[in-house]
């Protein structure tokens, strides 16, 4: 990235100026005091608190069918100021305190709202924007129409959008087919130029792009893009893959290419997409688009924009510990657009180069290159979106260059979404046009070159990369890049040559003798994992003497070698990640993700215990009176039993394993039955980085050697995750005092749960049903934080239903170690056959919604099925079911949804989308469950941010992965020296 | 306090140069090159950590009677310094290597050390210091001898001191009858003086000196002193008390004019008393002398020091939150001294003034004083201390001054204590000494009057006084107030009248109709101290599910409202506290102070809990990922059944039930039936601060109320004192789930101790012997952290046991309603019945050492009881007594000493006395307890500074008054928000 020419800069003020000459006279409808939101808008520049609260209010609106509730969210948003911004001559207070007044109010802010929108959206039909799409056709303005719509999450939703798309096609082409020519507009350098132009939104075309599968999206999305193609070639009209997410860049442009060289289409030309010039990449990207474009028959067209997802992105990216591929500073962008531009339109020999900008230096610059290049106006063309910029919209078409208008056309609804996007672009502290239009910059300041000094970018969490302790989570993979992709399966096939070895776990003299177990592939039954040999119940005491033993020199050894041995582990656990990750598939049968993120959550654990460790290792001064030392030390508790279930076969073990590792105590570990050669391999690796043997027992079996080791008298502390009956069952055993025991024995327990999700009436859909699907069938529902319930606003119950049953009906179910498969299999014939009782009586009992029937594999699946109206004392509603199963519930109000979600004997996690801030903050006082989330899927807690654990018969102890956790493997010993000797104490 | 007056000074200065002058040509024997310690000194003048290893290692060399012992302790306190202060030449780790050579080592540096006591100390026996006074005399000063010795811990050490000073007495007037006349030193303004004068330690003449019971004190002492009274008037010679502890100084002086003012004294010309300028009420108490004085028949002595337990008395009333009677700066006690000076010079009609100081300008100015008031140099008298200051004995004895030198004459063991605090005056920053012969500062500055400005005073804690916290311990009662001691007496008259009375609980509709419990007073078992109406089984249910309804209301009252409700009980418990003090001493026969206490416990934990859940309340904030906000808050488990003991009647229970209440939670409340009374007017207390009714409720009752409380499906949490055996059935019950209960009950349980102290060869034995005797004689041995076992080094087991019985013969035992009752009744006939099983079967197994028979009152007492070479598997070595019962073990090692230590189920509270620095590491390392204590009692813990409780089966669940306690009365929540919307989340 190089800055500009500095010849250039000349002839850029010059053009600059210029340009805001004709521009003068106007000003942009956004900033214009005609406006009815200018009061608003107003007040959104200078507060941002207010300006959240104000979009925030503004996007749920149109969800929210009754118009006397409109009049309470404005309340709840903006509190006394709503008045003042709907116009004072409403006297909101006054008329809304009646039910008819309520709605009367309501339906005026609507409809205020819905003329806001009208500056921005050309019309919720075709026919409705027909005129303004003429209108501007007549003003010698070209446009590229953008259909809005929901998030797209079933086949059938990609389908409509498909439809939509070839209907709009159709009805453009008849519609501008009547209209006037307009020379500059219908031609350019490399030939006629379409007048219809449609962009397109690629993630609308499939429920299932996924970076992790480019050949499931591409088969996905191409099927459906080659009607629209189809239609396009014939019209003729443009197309343009909008760019979106950073994620799914690479897939976007892989989808682009791929189709658009097939042969039936290789020859169109009239075929683009955007690039932005925030990402890192983007040069890169357009490189190798003119190398593919130079090996094509025909041009395409790169939209240059600057991108409109850096925050999100930004904040997706470090929320997950991956570098940011965003330019962190605006200027950073600016900068890279002029040098992007400068690539095009050195290129338009073979692409059309198109600006999106309403940047007046970037226009200006953009001129002066192709002066400097001796370019015809023709061969580039300026795109600005519908609503914004207009004195610049006039001054380039005054120039005489082409413009066209970015346009979007659809409902109210969707259209929401894209009116905040809108007004956040507008009322940035980087937008030009709040440079230029509200804080009046000088236009030196305005065509000066970007320079970073002194930018700083309007958002959250840049300047926070390490935090305040110090503790990173460990990044999951990010299987967009396909050499992560290439890793894992190189993995998937080294462990599959590795299947079916013996593995005996021997400590010392201590080796075990009992029954061998076959651990076998739940994808493919027939597959045997491993032969692992698991340990009598008579050996118990064994090991326990053995731990015992081990107990006083691992006591002694220095905080720092125990917290560097789980520092080692953690390393070796990186080292060796997708060869763990691929056992975890095979053995577990879990989706890539699931697996790579228990292995990342491995990882946090040892890293966070080793932190806390170092923390809790000091000894802490109480009170501050001379002459006495009050000090409190932690020691270990002793012997530690951890018995460790399949379903995180590597994180919870890790986790208990090295918390009492880190602490001083010796463990004697049962790993699952079901997870048996994984349990064998996290010994190994805590072995490997440096846990001597005798203190750490790895005893296979199952739950008879779990019962023998809590009643062991010399067992001091028991961490147990699992079921609840198994947990409340360990918790009778553990009270009861054996004979010569001389320790009370504290048990931690992770039981089950039966998690809520509550959809209130303001709830965005879109995120509310990918999250209850993503949080029921996650790991195929077969994780204790899992939702297995819905319950849903009456005014919303129906329509959630539906759009419910098609994305469940859209997910991918298979092997998983596919990287496409969404749902794999349980984890064995008793788990299978369990929840197919459960989805019998839900036949019987309760309308069932829909139930994906699993055909093909001969692996222990079930489909994910949903069954509505579930009685809330029915078994489906209070009892763990483990699989994916999800009941659903209607509620009148959201404290009945509340009652509801409160009437089970479990309290682990919860979930609530809402756009209500007064019921986002009852749900925070009310919902009984220890991990509550907002807005967001119940499942996937990261230690240190979300420490997890429940209370009720869900739990008990303290969080996992939090800074109580530790404690619980200690016993705090307080130690008082009196200093005074002799009438005198040491100076402090 | 006036400076001194201004025109004094420029005499002050001629005469100090003067002075100054005549001291010429010497130096302190301190400061001497010539004494073997210089370099040991030096070290210590300029690092303080040296300072104070080396004075420890002073300290405790004499108690250690192995020469080889003695070269591993100097290795543990001075490490690699040894050698280098014991002299090269000894060859110190070469030589030590052997055992032989270690002896030799050793030898020698013990005796480099006693070289070095013998400067200050003029002989261990009068035949030893005969000529040391001879020779005093014969240099033309008088001398003051006072006689070292241990710390007076029974009757019996006591008539010793009486009978070693009257043995003084008679040899010193022989010895002096012998030598020649000094007129300067036999003749004073008021008449003869003799040559023998003789200072006494009060508090070494009883071991009841306690300023809480002056007539018993007084009683003690008087009848110890009259016989050195007697033989000083036949003599003649003169006594002079000496000033102690700011603790007892209105006692002694309370004692000295007492028996001075008795008919066969008070014609007695040649007693008096020290007097200390550090003290804020000298003044005071001069004018208050003055007047007696002057109704007395003959002049006393006044001695004005300026005071030498400043470090420990600072230290001690800064621990009780007392406030420090004494000046902060060096600089005021000086400017005071110069006041009281001229107080006691203007008065020498009537009186005899010393004035003990070697500072020149303290010097100069009474000099000039003197001189202004023009008064004959006979009327007055210097001290100085025997081998200090030498350069300034010998200027006013050549200015023709009479000087006293004090002169001790003592073992080395006791002497050693002695010699420690004259290294620490000579070498402490406001030394004079140090000023002049170290720091070598100019005379200007030296003569200078006193002035605050930029004086630091060389102690630990004056400028702390606030908790970094914010949390400040309530003061117990100061009981050497006179007017503390008539407002207690007044509330025990005040509660007498009122026993007797019907006592009944109820909440609302809610009222027990159980039979009466009558609570007896233990010190006379026919009294009735109230009688209770207590819950009948069937009613427990009742009270839970009232607390069940009032959980909601509760739940929701703002924090600070919950905190304010604890304040304001606090601040009750303030206004009643003389009153409910008198009622613990009536219902369970406590000593004052002991009752006391537990009042201000009490105060403690309200003030704490409520500090404490401010804090918790706020919620934390975990993580800095932008997009999303996790936040931690802590929500109420729900109804709490606390089950309390009767020991700590108001402390232990208003810790529990206010830990449950701040935090949110609803109260069952169970007294102990054996402190009914008090478990009402607890209760009263919480409503009358605002507790809601229908969220506590008061059961009285016995066990079968307890187990039908914990078994109830809607207790959440238990929190229960008491014994083990309870204990333990509860979490049984506790740990099974009932029908209907949906969360796993929680059980706080604090439960007994088998707690020992080791006594290692290294300890202080007047210190480990008096904290032995206070941590099990303690309200009868009735604390769960009472010791109950001394385990005692071979080498030293004998001498301990035989101090041991002296002390415990010496205890005083009564109803505690007197002031002086050291050991009250125990509380009912079945704990006395119990106690004296056990007290047979020591009778039966081991060696009886002591046993106090009870014989006048007729409660239910039982006399202190000692027994050795107990067996560590014994019961009585095993089992948790609860009276005032205690086994002596001998132990070869201290490795031996901390295995038999951990030999019992319990570890709740231990100690040791020890001044091995190795020793007390080691038991920091290996002594297994939950609360640790070196070198002081074992009991009394403090809220806060000492959070209490243990593990094994001496407790589960976090300690009392400490940071973790409230969490085990609340759940939890993580509640995290996705607060990303439509691509933007709120700056932050």
């Amino acid at each position: 990235m190089q800055p500009s020419r500095p010849t250039l800069e000349s002839e850029i003020r010059r053009i600059g100026e210029q340009l805001a000459r004709l521009s003068a006279g106007q000003s942009p409808t956004m900033f214009n005091r005609r406006w009815w939101s200018h009061a608003a808008i107003n007040l959104a520049l200078h507060d941002s608190a207010f300006k959240t609260q104000l979009f925030r209010f503004i996007d749920v609106l149109p969800s929210v069918a009754d118009d006397a509730r409109v009049v309470t969210l404005a309340q709840e948003y903006l509190g006394d100021v709503t008045s003042q911004i709907f116009g004072a001559q409403w006297g909101l207070h006054a008329v809304a305190a009646t039910r008819l007044g309520a709605r009367l109010t309501g339906k005026a802010i609507r409809s205020q709202v819905e003329q806001m929108a009208r500056s921005f959206i050309a019309g919720s039909t075709m026919v409705e924007a027909e005129p303004v799409l003429a209108d501007l056709w007549a003003h010698g303005r070209a446009w590229s129409v953008d259909l809005l719509g929901e998030a797209t999450i079933s086949d059938h939703e990609a389908d409509r959008y498909r439809d939509r798309c070839v209907k709009a096609l159709r009805e453009l082409t008849q519609i501008a087919s009547e209209w006037p020519s307009v020379p500059l507009l219908e031609q350019d350098h490399l030939g006629p130029a379409p007048r219809v132009q449609l962009s397109l939104k690629i993630s609308a075309l499939s429920p299932h792009l996924d970076p992790i599968d480019p050949d499931g999206s591409y088969r996905s999305v191409a099927a459906r893009l080659r009607p629209i193609l189809d239609v396009a070639m014939v019209s003729p009209a443009s197309l343009i893959f909008d760019m979106e997410q950073a994620e799914t860049k690479d897939l976007l442009i892989e989808i682009f290419t791929r189709l658009c060289a097939e042969p039936a289409y290789r020859a169109f030309p009239h075929v683009g997409l955007a690039l932005q010039a925030y990402h890192r990449e983007t040069q890169h990207d357009i490189d190798h688009l003119f190398a593919w474009v130079r090996q094509r028959s025909a041009p395409i067209t790169i939209r240059l924009v600057k991108g409109a997802y850096w925050d999100s992105d930004t904040i997706r990216f470090q929320q997950r510990s991956w570098p940011v591929p965003l330019f962190e500073h605006k200027a950073e962008t600016d900068a890279n657009y002029e040098m992007l531009a400068e690539m095009l339109l050195t290129h338009s020999m073979m692409i059309r180069p198109a600006f999106g900008t309403h940047n007046l230096r970037t226009l200006a610059h953009i001129e002066a290159l192709a002066e400097s290049l001796k370019l015809s106006p023709e061969a580039w063309e300026y795109q600005m979106i519908f609503g914004m910029a207009e004195p610049f919209q006039q001054a380039v078409t005054q120039l005489g260059r082409r413009l066209r208008i970015y346009t979007p056309v659809g409902e109210l609804l969707p259209g929401m979404a894209y009116l905040v996007r809108r007004l956040l672009e507008n009322t940035s502290n980087e937008s030009f046009l709040r440079k230029e239009y509200v804080e009046s910059q000088p236009l030196t300041t305005l065509l000066a070159p970007p320079s970073v000094e002194g930018e700083t970018q309007e958002t959250a969490g840049t300047h926070q990369k390490a935090g305040k302790d110090g503790f990173e989570n460990e990044p999951t993979r990010n299987f967009a890049e396909a050499h992560r992709r290439g890793a894992m399966q190189a993995a998937l096939e080294t462990v599959q040559v590795q299947l079916g070895r013996q593995w005996t776990c021997s400590s010392g003299s201590f080796s075990p003798t009992g029954p061998v177990i076959e651990s076998r592939n739940p994808s493919r039954p027939d597959e045997v994992i491993g032969y692992v040999t698991s340990a009598r119940p008579g050996e118990v005491d064994q090991a326990v003497q053995g731990a015992v033993k081990g107990w006083p020199s691992w006591h002694e050894t220095a905080t720092g070698d125990r917290v560097d041995i789980l520092r080692a582990a953690a390393s070796l656990m990186r080292k060796r990640r997708d060869e763990l990750t691929a056992w975890e598939i095979f053995e577990c049968g879990k989706p890539w993700r699931e697996a790579d993120a228990d292995l990342a959550e491995a990882i946090d654990f040892l890293e966070f215990y080793a932190m806390e460790w170092q923390r809790l290792a000091l000894p802490t001064r109480l009170g501050h009176q001379p002459g006495e030392l009050n000090r409190r030390w932690y020691h270990p508790r002793g012997v530690t039993a951890v018995i460790a279930p399949w379903n995180f076969p590597l994180a919870i073990p890790t986790g208990m394993v090295s918390a009492a590792l880190v602490t001083g105590n010796p463990v004697v570990f049962k790993p699952s039955e079901r997870s048996s050669v994984l349990g064998q391999l996290l010994t190994g690796v805590l072995r490997e980085a440096g846990v001597p043997n005798e203190v750490l027992y790895c005893l296979a079996g199952g739950p008879e050697i779990g019962q023998v080791l809590v009643q062991h008298r010399d067992v001091a502390t028991i961490a147990f995750t699992g079921s609840k009956d198994v947990g409340l069952s360990i918790m009778r055993d553990a009270a009861v005092v054996a004979p010569g025991q001389i320790m009370v024995k504290r048990v931690i327990a992770e039981m089950g749960g039966k998690n809520a999700i509550i959809v209130d009436e303001t709830a965005d859909l879109d995120e509310a049903i990918t999250g209850v699907v993503a949080s029921f069938t996650g790991y195929a529902g077969q994780k204790c934080s899992a939702c297995s319930r819905a319950i849903v606003h009456a005014s919303i119950y129906e329509q959630f239903l539906e759009r419910l049953r098609e994305a469940v009906f859209s997910l991918i179910i298979g092997n998983p170690n596919e990287p496409g498969t969404q749902i794999g299999p349980v984890i064995d014939s008793r788990a299978q056959a369990k929840i197919n009782d459960y989805i019998a009586l839900g036949k019987r009992d309760a309308r069932l919604v829909v139930e994906q029937v699993v055909a093909g594999p001969a692996g222990w699946y079930v489909g994910p099925t949903v069954f509505a109206d579930v009685e809330p004392t029915h078994r489906l509603a209070q009892e763990e079911i483990f699989g994916p199963v999800l009941s659903v519930m209607k509620a009148g109000s959201f404290q009945e949804a509340l009652a509801l979600a409160n009437t089970t004997a479990y309290a682990l996690t919860g979930g609530v989308y809402s756009r209500s801030p007064v019921n986002l903050a009852l749900a925070q006082q009310q919902f009984d469950v220890g991990n509550l989330y907002l807005n967001r899927p119940i499942t996937g807690a990261v230690v240190g941010r979300q420490p997890f654990g429940g209370h009720r018969l869900s739990g008990v102890g303290s969080k996992a992965g939090g800074h109580e956790y530790l404690m619980q493997f200690l016993v705090p010993r307080i130690i008082s020296e009196n200093t005074l000797r002799r009438g005198f104490a040491p100076i402090e």
